[in-house]
């Protein structure tokens, strides 16, 4: 069987329905293995180092490989905010909540096109998880409960530093402590396969420079039990996701940081992966051009233009929609118009993020004009229809009623009359990537024969499914960490190859 | 390189990036050839037809195989419905219209997610090929011109018998002229491929029984220039269109022929083939649950009780939405009510389709009541509830504005006051699957490397990313058509491999 020419079977053609791929690397090709662990873990981020935790904790050796010089991934630049459902912190904040109530809430996000019992896990272990990240990993929250767009109630902890750096660090420490290495700079080119369809180890490049696909030397690490696939999300793989969203070209930016890409997706594509969902795609509606990733843009964007001024279409000097609609919808319409929008508040409503607008002020990202026809004329706007749209929205404000969109307007809501204006530069960045590989409840990849592909496990935002059409704030750490764990133990206990 | 074992490139494992599957059947297994024809088209509705038409006329030898009994797949069961923007009918008819306006309309129900070089090719060539089906195929049309959900002016042709039948069997009828037989119960189970990757021929099974996957004998077939691959949409492929959208499982029926599943997409992705948009799925959500496929419920449901009616939830007995919305937001919103919902009209809105009604009544599809009273014991409605929906209803009608939801209400809309009163059990069924292989304007497949397969064409429903989030009405069969066409030209330039 592991000769080095063809099968048997190879050499009956066509006997399977399904026999296209599955042959792949189905000849025993001779390779001189250069490492060897039980568990091969590719991606450094809160799903890989979670699965790193659990599967060095049943016992495995493991190896993390990660392709930028950097640990942490995309994670380290995360928000730092955890969903969990029925969780002490609510219980002391008098929020009654449940996991049926979360998974309500994702599923209807998701326009129910999660996969319900994905999402089930999610619910019913984010509580259990965020405790295991204080109690195991000794990660610091802050006493406060934040409710983020979608969610029903309060139910967010929010970590210290108000980054996910903080959980990165306490995971990479425990794996220290365990005697787990992390190894940097280190690209999977290849999934290689046995004789059955097993996986049975990576080819990678050591010493890779992102992003010179030739840098580094080619190596193969074998996996004795399983490989388990934790790369992230593609939002800042530009040809790979114009593939799926054609508007999301290089002029569109994205909140990810830069290694956020598509080859290793793609190379289980290669080997029979099934995709689940690659075209929902989510974009942030807040962010402003003038500034790379996510910037700070969005705190005046958002909580400022969008919800006490206006949103308006330089081309036209009007509004086009309710500001305060859900993420899909924003970016959606300003995409539909063609235009880097403007948000536009007054000297009043400015003052709710006082905090932010020295900062957002020097660094350009919003600009301060004497009188609304200066900032008419700076961004091309016709001042006539602007001036005309604001009188409009001043009437709405009185009357408590946006009567165009229907917005929700603030009890705290004044007139768009005190000089003076400010205005910053809108266009969404891509900011999550829902579709990835398919996984069942034990976090194995599927393929496309519908049947689980032996000894690959994938989690995080590789895996598509779990959140459907739209991923909530605050319900990315939880998925990550609780399908990481999930594919480390099961990795774990898989029977070890010769 | 055409030896039996492995070629160099193999055995130094690992040189690209993108190695992965691109090696599928990169050894040439010693395949003894059954049939051999320049090109190979795989499905017979209109994009298949169209390819062998051209293929031939180029000079190719075609040879055409089609898995079912029945010649024409679900282009046979279609409406019959085809755009062309400005053609002549609209000029006799006085309608002003442009190939830029089909483009914008397309694009807009696509939600912008449609490529734009693939629909602008539609919407240039909508007219000619129209012209084309009348003057080169001879198919006969109604003299009317008819206006589609989302487009902006009438511009559909409709053929004498309302079915795509009319179309197909005028291709049957060329291809019998021009020497090309469709080859019937011939099921694709593989494509075989060079070392330089091309596709070089598929794998068949002879005498397959739809839907046996062990009936028939293998063959192989060879490609001397190229294949075409127009197997249609997976819309009754339960297992597959449950991977990308779960609502979607056995409860859920399909209008579409038994034979559209995703055997054939699935081997195209098994070499390599870029997959585009397999998560948007249309549905019809006028269907009825009561009789198979299309039917003659929609009739009732969007022409009375949808227009002039109301729209159940029956555990609440309340409406839920605008019955005359599109057909994504009726689709989901019906979905998310989690029963099958009950349509309803009076003796006076039902006389709108006093020319269906017979035959409604007597299959059972629409059921008749003397009180609203009796309606509401029957499909266990809370007829409190219903009463107050109703009489609410009738005062949107006397208004002429639905306060609730916004529908826009006929002018000859009358209360619903009116004995007897019918009933429509209500639940959308699969219609459209917009997902498949990425192709280029060429009609060539895109790899997972971005890169064209060479040998490897495709066209209809089986390509992804004409139709974005919503295919419109009467926008199937010029795609079909259009992208069968120029992949049988391009196939048929191919060079011979020998």
């Amino acid at each position: 069987m592991m000769t080095g020419g063809l099968t048997k079977e190879e050499e009956s053609a066509g006997s399977s329905l399904f026999s296209g791929l599955k042959d792949e690397n189905a000849t025993d090709i001779p390779i001189k293995w250069d490492e060897v662990a039980d568990v091969v873990i590719i991606g450094s981020g809160f799903a890989g180092l979670a699965a790193a935790i659990e599967a060095k904790r049943a016992g495995s050796s493991v190896i993390v490989i990660e392709k930028r010089k950097v640990r942490g991934g995309n994670s380290m630049i995360s928000g730092g905010v955890v969903a969990a459902a029925g969780s002490p912190l609510q219980k002391r904040k008098g929020v009654k909540d449940s996991p049926e109530l979360l998974l309500h809430d994702m599923l209807k996000a998701g326009l129910y096109l999660n996969y319900p019992d994905l999402v089930r896990i999610v619910a019913e272990k984010s509580n259990e998880t965020v405790q295991w990240t204080i109690n195991y990993l000794g990660v610091k929250y802050d006493d406060t409960l934040t409710q983020w767009g979608g969610h029903s109630v309060p139910r967010s902890y929010t970590t210290y530093n108000k980054s996910g750096a903080a959980i990165i660090h306490r995971q990479l420490a425990k794996l220290k402590n365990l005697g787990v290495e992390v190894k940097t700079k280190r690209l999977l080119t290849k999934f290689i396969r046995y004789n059955d369809d097993r996986v049975k180890g990576i080819e990678i490049r050591d010493g890779y420079m992102f992003p010179n696909e030739n840098s580094g030397t080619v190596r193969h690490i074998k996996a004795r039990k399983a490989v388990v696939l934790t790369t992230g999300g593609f939002g800042n793989d530009v040809l790979f996701r114009t593939t799926q969203d054609p508007r999301l070209n290089e002029d569109t930016d994205s909140t990810n940081q830069p290694g956020a890409t598509a080859e290793a997706l793609i190379e289980a594509m290669n080997i029979g992966a099934m995709p689940v969902h690659l075209s929902l795609i989510q974009l942030g509606p807040w962010a402003c051009p003038d500034e790379k990733g996510f910037g700070i843009g969005p705190w005046f964007a958002q909580t400022v233009a969008f919800q006490y001024g206006v949103l308006i279409n330089p081309k036209t000097g009007k509004r086009f929609m309710n500001e305060m609609s859900d993420r899909k919808i924003r970016t959606d319409t300003i995409i539909e118009t063609g235009h880097i929008c403007i948000g536009i508040a007054d000297a009043i409503s400015a003052k709710i993020r006082s905090d932010f607008m020295p900062r957002l002020l020097k660094r350009g990202i919003v600009k301060k004009f004497e009188t609304l026809e200066d900032l008419a004329n700076s961004y091309g706007i016709p001042f006539g229809a602007l001036k005309e749209t604001i009188d409009e929205y001043n009437s709405y404000i009185l009357d408590r009623e946006d009567k165009e969109f229907g917005k929700y307007i603030p009890k705290d809501a004044e007139k768009l009359t005190h000089a003076p204006f400010y205005a910053i530069r809108v266009w969404p960045k891509v900011h999550h990537t829902m579709g990835g590989v398919q996984i069942n409840t034990k976090a194995q990849v599927i393929g496309l024969d519908h049947r689980p592909i032996k000894g690959l496990y994938a989690a995080g935002e590789v895996v598509g499914g779990v959140h459907g059409a739209c991923r909530l704030g605050s319900c990315a750490i939880v998925d990550c960490l609780i399908f990481g764990r999930i594919a480390g133990k099961h990795a774990a206990i898989e029977p070890k190859i010769p």
